[in-house]
């Protein structure tokens, strides 16, 4: 590790020298980092620059593709405000790109500017943009590591599961009844949980880069996939909609209508929807999909995240959320590890994530991939 | 309304005069009240008696069957404290009941001791007990009826229910995974929850009067049935066990084992099964048994409250927590309304009330019934 004894020490009066003197900073880099949008292919960035004496001089966050990233928003602010950056700590949430996108890569536009030290809580595991510290620490840059690590991994737990892997990070929505009916005998399905979980949803929709269901749903419930706010408007985000499943999709299907771009994966190889979606920089996906899909994705174990919404309702008929998993004895279960159990209106929202382990980096990045800066291309409406 | 315009008034020095001045002293027998055991017989009652000046002179409550009642415990508090009860003014949660039990109707004990007023926040629904109001009146005592009575009839929601309908309130507990099952493919359903949900069903259990399963979960799982501690120890009190279905109970049962008495009652009648534990002064009956019989008390709309303790698991087979309903279109669903959610552990716990109005008074309380202050019959192992 490649220490910056020319400022860390001296940046926090009186603090004890070393990367704990930076946690302050790295916190609100954190922080600035939440503000940026939950979707979009590049990952939420803070940034803060400490002068010598360890005032924060400049601040900023990545606001989503085809803006400034942290680092050069962080520069610009500082400048904004008639300060020279050189000889000051950049103090940022993920290790500076070495990526030549639109505004070339972020470590030499901290080594151009005259930057001192960097602390990086996670570091670039893109293997397009990684290599940023090498570039720092060639220039004479100190450059530190592992600052928060853990709050920085867990910020970004999404889209590293989704740059690590190839695959978006899935996160599985049901609605059920306490009977773990997703539907009445007579597959209507609306509804049963409440408006407030209803709303609730719309938000998570908001947040995601892609919403999929299989053929089956859009058959019977003909759903819209759009993000809409309690009024019923649209949300300024609206998700990729994506359906699987070899049925073809009826013309007048409303999510054909207003909203997000539609993709039809026309099989049912999920392994390759899964990697045809990383490769379009999906990074989040929300399955809505029914009993079929949900069944198929945890039999593969591809669900990372379950958002069950659970209504005090007995239906005793109708489908149950999912179909046979091969499991036989209570040993065998899929189990999760609840994450957050939230009441909304009658209903309860709980939050579960499989424990699984990290899985070996797939370099299936597309060049034009995160921390480029560059709006990402947009697919639209096909069948492949 | 026959106010008591010597005391009420007087009662609260600057206070308007009135049932208002004295919420204090009733939001306190309430208090007090709950300190009683939440099973037996009786009815959890507080009671406080103010001296002219407002002053409290004395408290008591009900601690369960052959124990005093809150009144008479309250006088003896007083006395006990050198202080003679004339004159005060008693606020009870529950009407005085004027029926001769072991101890004599506590209308007359407080006529006896020259208690000047008496404030009630619920009247006595049950038959044999209630007029303790007329006979106070006859006896030249100012009583004021329905002081906070929605709190009053909030404690005692189980017991009125109970005396009215003539049938134990009954409350359905569900194991489930997130998709309704109540056991694996195989049959197990240890553990679906995990340890601190169990435990917490175990607090259940020692607060409820009886706990019935079909002879279905006897032969599949041979429970105990019994209230456990954490450390596998029993609880003081132990639930009536109650076991509903013609197949026998086989001999080496472990509900035959240490813990409350057994019941089997061998039909198929609910109506009759439910109206039996009421002769028997059972007010809470907690369900623990399989789908068959969650099935017929729902069919039957004879669940009152749902304890579903949901577990972030997904089995994709097994049996689901109820069959046939009868339910066809979500409109027509078994609907609850939460009125609690507890996270216990990666489990949650959902407690749902049915939304019922209700049912008219049923005379089919025995003699020796609720407000008798004597120990009740305690029902030994028998066939019926
Ligand atoms: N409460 C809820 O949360 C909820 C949510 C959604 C739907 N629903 C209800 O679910 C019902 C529809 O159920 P469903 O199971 O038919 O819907 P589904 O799971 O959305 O669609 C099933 C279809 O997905 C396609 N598919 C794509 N990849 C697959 C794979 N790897 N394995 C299996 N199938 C794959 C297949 O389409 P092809 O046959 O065309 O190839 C399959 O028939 C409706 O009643 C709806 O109301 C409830
Ligand atoms: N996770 C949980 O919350 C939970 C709880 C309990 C059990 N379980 C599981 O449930 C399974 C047992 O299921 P089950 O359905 O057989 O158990 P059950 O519902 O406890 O027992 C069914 C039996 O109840 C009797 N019965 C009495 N009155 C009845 C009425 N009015 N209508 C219908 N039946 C009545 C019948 O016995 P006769 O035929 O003898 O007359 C019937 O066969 C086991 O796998 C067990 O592990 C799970």
């Amino acid at each position: 590790m490649n220490q910056a004894p020319h400022v860390s020490a001296a940046a926090y009066v009186g603090a004890p020298t070393g990367p704990r003197a930076v946690e302050p900073a790295m916190r609100r880099a954190l922080a600035l980092a939440e503000l940026g949008p939950a979707h979009g292919p590049n990952p939420r960035v803070g940034c803060v620059l400490l002068d010598p004496g360890g005032r924060t001089v400049g601040e900023g966050f990545h606001r989503g593709a085809g803006t400034p990233h942290a680092e050069v928003a962080a520069l610009a602010h500082a400048r904004s405000r008639g300060i020279d950056p050189r000889g000051t700590t950049a103090v940022v949430t993920l290790e500076p790109c070495a990526h030549q996108g639109r505004t070339g890569p972020c470590a030499d536009a901290l080594v151009d500017a005259g930057v001192a030290a960097v602390y990086v809580a996670v570091s670039d595991p893109n293997p397009v943009a990684t290599g940023g510290a090498a570039r720092l620490r060639a220039a004479g840059v100190g450059v530190t590591t592992g600052v928060l690590a853990d709050e920085g991994e867990k910020l970004l737990r999404m889209w590293l599961h989704a740059v690590r892997t190839g695959r978006p990070y899935v996160t599985l929505k049901l609605a059920t009844s306490l009977d773990g009916r997703v539907a009445a005998a007579d597959g209507t399905s609306r509804w049963i949980t409440g408006a407030r979980a209803r709303a609730h949803a719309h938000t998570i929709r908001a947040q995601v880069d892609a919403i999929a269901v299989g053929s089956g749903t859009v058959l019977a419930d003909d759903p819209s996939l759009t993000a809409r706010t309690a009024d019923g408007g649209l949300f300024e985000h609206q998700p990729l909609r994506v359906v699987l499943g070899r049925r073809p999709i009826p013309d007048d299907a409303r999510l054909r209508g207003p909203g997000g771009p539609l993709l039809h994966l026309a099989g049912d190889d999920l392994d390759a929807a899964l990697r045809a979606l990383g490769l379009r920089e999906v990074r989040h996906l929300l399955v809505e999909g029914g009993p079929t899909l949900a069944t198929a994705l945890l039999a593969a174990d591809a669900v990372d995240e379950l958002h069950a919404y659970v209504a005090p309702v007995l239906l005793g008929a109708g489908a149950t959320a999912v179909g046979d998993l091969g499991v036989t004895t209570i040993g065998e279960a899929a189990r999760f590890a609840t994450h957050e159990v939230t009441r909304l209106g009658d209903d309860v929202l709980m939050v579960a994530r499989r424990a699984r382990p990290a899985q070996p980096v797939q370099a299936t990045q597309p060049a034009d991939s995160a921390q480029t800066g560059r709006p990402t291309h947009q697919p639209t409406q096909e069948e492949i």
